[in-house]
């Protein structure tokens, strides 16, 4: 493979996480350092950045500064949802985003995200093999969700997972405490796959963990649901449920629509959830008359840099760098992946594999039922000894004035 | 004073935060060493383990283990919401405390809450000294809401503004990633003083605070609220909010009330709050059409033990300690607390600070009217100034498997 000279472009498109700023500074770093890639440039706000000419010169900003792109959640160089057409209905965005590459000479593309930015990156990757330019592209993933195929686990998971573990102990030993009745459900992410639910059995490890959990995986049954909750309420007057914002029932009737039937959609098509715990603690607090609170994580689980698992942030350093390795090395249209191992004495190893994007665009990876328990409120030790070794080590965070010291980029316009 | 041998009683009421243990810890710690103090026991749940005679001992606990009180939230000794009732009406339950007290020759009783708390602990000592019984009775504050008079700050202030301050940085980089429009709401605990919710301006020290803040010290005014969100949205296509559960409107009436009036009533005749946040998320999208989340903080706030701040930690140990020692020393009926000074640099210390415990019990000090600014919606420097040096240092929690090592009690019957 000859020596492709030329600009990068680096974009980070859907939900941000803890950690996707690891990824994309993994692979600005590496661009950066390349004698191959001439130039790196950063879209702002994903593709939209792209198609709109609205890109930046990540040259000029100051390596130590942008090194703590590290430790920043959320996605520095802005995020978006834009969904690209099909380029045989429409090829309108695609030739912009051609006309772009042209412009900048960019023979690199890398693309940050979730399933959708995947498609997204597939889709660019196939219509420049179609049309003879020659531009590697290659996705990054990133989802708390950790729902891409192929790949063990996805940068980002391992964060939310150990802030949902962290935070389920302390709820753990905070609703313990009065000698009166507590109930209390606590709501995480999840529209299909319960990864992010099943991460708050990581505190059973430390005997601090929910008595019941609710994967989108099976179907709910409420009745079940009020019985089991019942039993266990009534034998130690207090019980914690950790459910998934997608749970549904046999219908496939969200949980969260029993309450409210008048819900937004986002561009992608999916419902907008939230709200299950809320329902459910209403409900189980009228069939009970406890004392019941429902939390919902909401955006915490997903930016609390706070508490990133040191592992993960590293982990998803390493996919961003590798992207560019293996783009400059003349690989194209593959996602960043990881393949699990063990070293001699058996530890856990993390290794850098490479997926297809066809395969991994618009496939959801869901929790294996094997790690179900078979009443359907738990997950076993499958699960356990999938999920611990992700979550270890804590962030080395730079702290300011007793608060975090996140990134503030220059983003000038390139 | 002549030296007082006898044994001692420590218990825990109110709400837990992520540092009241530390408090216990450093009044157990140093009782433990004291060649006066015999014995050192626990009430299990509060007065209502001294009224149950459920008493453990604490010299049988491992000193390792016990240590780790220092880092675990919640309250070890478990929690009550026991209110005595008035000597004068009813002195049943002070007789029961008297006969306990002579059972094991108790004569130093401290007890380790907030308002109420300090309340139980004054009836209590008072009762003593009107009826010729030598125990010397020191409350050890502890209280998230930072409500407590005479004292500068409550030990568990700062930790849940800490984790308020940093939670606040992390939502404000994820509600502003894409480049359409969002409004966030954060609700922070606080029924009539609005410490915690001010606490969330401490983020904008670093350039990522809330647009907004409302406090329960000034009158909300729904139209008022509305019109300042739609301007900053409309200006910036982004408003960050932070809320008080307590706020209310000129009649008194609670803005979490708006949504339902079917409220339940704690033992102390507190409404049981919250859905705040939610009641005007849902609101401010009917009058504005944009996207907006809400998210209440919770039990999260008060239990974030991975996030608290150092200060706080080795502040609240100091409380305990003081109480002991100034015990020993022949003080009783007091309430240990702070004065807030300056080293030769001009640095914040902290000093130890005695209080008529009749002064603290039941007063409740907000959050000075000069530190709000002149429209209602945000604190000035005055807070900054006050809260920051709280929040300083990061906690050294023990981590195994990737998770918090909280303490585990044997709770040995005494």
């Amino acid at each position: 493979m000859s020596e492709l000279k030329g600009a990068c472009i680096i974009g980070q498109s859907g939900g941000p996480s803890s950690v996707i700023n690891a990824s994309a500074y993994g692979a600005i770093k590496t661009a950066l350092e390349s004698n191959t890639i001439t130039r790196v440039l950063g879209a702002l706000h994903g593709i939209k950045g792209v198609l709109d000419d609205d890109l930046i010169d990540m040259s000029k900003e100051d390596p130590e500064e942008l090194a703590l792109m590290m430790h920043t959640p959320s996605s520095a160089l802005g995020s978006c949802r834009y969904k690209l057409k099909d380029p045989d209905e429409d090829e309108t965005d695609y030739l912009r985003i051609l006309e772009i590459f042209k412009k900048y000479d960019v023979r690199y593309f890398f693309y940050n995200g979730g399933n959708d930015s995947m498609d997204t990156c597939n889709k660019i990757s196939k219509f420049m093999l179609r049309n003879g330019y020659e531009c590697r592209c290659m996705g990054i993933p990133k989802t708390i969700d950790n729902d891409l195929a192929g790949t063990d686990h996805c940068p980002g998971f391992a964060s939310a997972a150990k802030y949902i573990a962290t935070s389920v102990m302390e709820v753990y030993h905070d609703s313990r405490v009065y000698d009166t009745g507590m109930i209390t459900i606590v709501e995480c992410m999840g529209r299909h796959a319960g990864w992010l639910t099943a991460a708050a059995a990581l505190a059973g490890v430390k005997g601090n963990g929910p008595d019941l959990i609710y994967l989108p995986e099976v179907d709910f049954d409420l009745d079940k649901f009020t019985a089991s909750v019942k039993k266990i309420y009534e034998a130690q007057k207090k019980c914690l449920v950790v459910v998934s914002e997608g749970i549904h029932d046999k219908d496939g009737t969200f949980i969260a629509e029993y309450a409210s039937k008048n819900l937004a959609k986002d561009s992608f098509g999916h419902s907008q959830l939230g709200g299950t715990a809320a329902f459910l603690a209403n409900y189980i607090k009228e069939q009970t008359g406890a004392k019941v609170r429902g939390i919902e994580l909401s955006l915490l689980q997903r930016c609390a840099a706070h508490c990133a698992s040191k592992t993960d942030i590293e982990e998803s350093f390493s996919a961003g760098k590798a992207a560019v390795e293996n783009a400059v090395a003349g690989i194209t249209d593959k996602m960043v992946g990881f393949e699990r191992g063990t070293d001699a004495n058996g530890n856990y190893v993390c290794n850098i594999k490479l997926f297809d994007l066809t395969i991994v665009a618009n496939t959801e990876k869901k929790v294996p039922l094997e790690w179900i328990n078979e009443t359907g409120d738990g997950v076993n030790q499958g699960f356990i000894d999938y999920a611990l070794p992700l979550i270890q080590g804590q962030t080395d965070l730079k702290y300011e004035d007793g608060l975090p010291r996140f990134v503030k980029l220059k983003k000038v316009k390139a």
